[in-house]
């Protein structure tokens, strides 16, 4: 067996279910043993595992955990109350409710409802994992030698199974002997930037530079900036993007200055239902996550949205595990 | 005597100088009394005082202290050695060494040096008072009631003698009763805006909202902010703006998002022997800054460019202290 390319948040290895607890980082790598869909629901309710996909595996694990420990007579009763527990952690995560959804219905359908339950949980994760790596496949050809590439947030391999989204074709281009360079944005007030993709770049051997989030204008001006890629929560039928904020900033710049900008969207992101980035709510979180961190003023006011709406015209491709497409009528094929 | 408009930083009363140390802003406002020009050229150093017109009236005075103290005999010795302690505090900051070289001059040509260098000093400080003032009475203009308005960094009344320059349209404003909301960019690395301009605007009772610098993007999306107005280091011959990092973002988002942009410029930073943006360097500061004061990657790499160049045609308009200037060729009239 080869070593990963990525490091993995997720580790399931002879029924035994392992996280990587995300809020230590990067200080501390420690991975927990989980114990029950108990603890894993803590886990997921305590940002121990974050990211959409992350959450949703876990979960489904930790209903594997649950499937292995009952009896034959009890394992239905068991499922039906982990699964309750593990939704209830973060309710608006829908990764979360549509993984152990899965895990429950096949267990309901089968004749063995405990390997089951292990079977589908382990089916979500390659699932995941082979949409990932079919992004990086997809996505490492548009990465040139040399290049300069710039990313927001994490949609890295913390966030999914393995590879991530927008970082999976920079896995598999440095996997290559590609040599090229990667300016991380900081992504204020949470700094997922700064502590989470800084540190699972780095960890892979990438080249990376840490850059405040208002310097990419500056640094595309310099043409250090060759291309963005950024991954996202929801692509809706127009093509729209939603992610975290910032996102609309730096796709506006690279109109500006000329610099393709990439969306790595796996099919499971693609919301044909909703028309325009215009019919979806931006979340918007309390002011202490800004004000709490920095010197400022007391009880000064902020505002605080964690998304925003990067329109289709400014995607020049959305890298998808289907294929580059490059116009917002191709996303159809992700139906 | 009416209250001042806006908080000052350099207090000088009865030959009696006091500083306000911006380092412990906003937690403390404490002024402190300086006794002599080597106190002064410490608090420069120490960027106890900082912006650029602001520096050099602290220097100017600090000269005045010197003169007030010296005997006739040996006043010119005592201005000399003075000054030359003064210029080595901060050596790159264009304004004190210019300032320093009005004091000793102005002694040097007077019968009564003491007298001279003193009302040179007040001189300075009046200048920059009424260039502030011009900017402002030009500027208010552009301020319609309920408008949101975004500052970047500090271009406010600490930096200078009083008012500011980003911030003198909207002290104006505020006095007239005209009702209006100030969004102001946190700035990392050094949280200027949070720190600083978030707390004299507070100060003065106007409406403050704080954001992250990936934010102005969405807010320009949803119509909440109507107009930027950000301060200048230098304004060169064909109009480009060179100022804090982030400001290109902020102008090339204006543009996108249709939103007035506007640099505040008193007739001092107008550079005509400077062709454009790209004949500046621009400042690359210690990758300490950023990563000294978040939780990232231990040792790993950061750009920290100081400034950006913003171009000329993403400029709306000049606020001058010789008016609203709308075109680069306009910007003759400061010469």
């Amino acid at each position: 067996m080869t070593a990963p390319l990525s490091i993995r948040s997720i580790r399931w290895k002879g029924g035994k279910l392992s996280l990587l607890d995300q809020r230590k980082l990067p200080d501390e790598v420690v991975y927990v043993e989980q114990s029950s869909a108990a603890t894993v629901a803590a886990a997921i309710r305590d940002m121990q595992v974050r990211g959409a996909p992350a959450i949703g595996i876990a979960a489904a694990y930790g209903l594997a955990l649950e499937a292995q420990d009952a009896s034959e007579a009890d394992v239905c009763a068991k499922l039906a109350a982990a699964a309750e527990r593990l939704v209830a952690a973060r309710p608006t995560a829908v990764n979360l409710s549509w993984a152990v959804a899965r895990v429950i219905e096949a267990a309901q359908a089968s004749s063995d409802p405990r390997r089951a339950a292990v079977e589908e949980a382990e089916a979500i994760y390659a699932e995941d994992k082979r949409m990932c790596r079919a992004i990086g496949e997809h996505g490492v050809k548009l990465i040139r030698p040399q290049a300069g590439i710039l990313t927001h947030c994490n949609a890295g391999a913390l966030a999914v199974s393995e590879l991530g989204t927008a970082t999976a074709p920079m896995y598999l281009a440095h996997d290559a002997g590609v040599p090229f360079r990667i300016f991380v944005d900081e992504t204020r007030p949470l700094l997922q930037g700064a502590r989470l993709t800084a540190w699972e770049l780095t960890q892979a051997g990438i080249d990376v530079t840490l850059i405040c989030d208002n310097m990419a204008a500056h640094l595309m001006a310099q043409r250090e900036i060759d291309m963005v890629i950024v991954g996202t929560d929801r692509v809706t039928a127009n093509g729209d993007v939603i992610n975290k904020i910032g996102t609309r900033s730096l796709a506006v710049n690279c109109k500006y200055h000329d610099v393709p900008f990439y969306v790595a969207c796996p099919s499971s992101t693609y919301d044909p239902f909703t028309a325009s980035g215009n019919d979806v709510q931006i979340e918007e979180r309390p002011s202490i996550e800004i004000t709490g961190s920095i010197p400022t003023v007391r009880g000064i006011s902020a505002r605080n949205p964690a998304f925003d709406v990067t329109p289709a015209e400014l995607v020049s491709a959305w890298i998808t595990d289907k294929g580059v497409i490059d116009t917002a009528s191709g996303l159809e094929r992700l139906r």
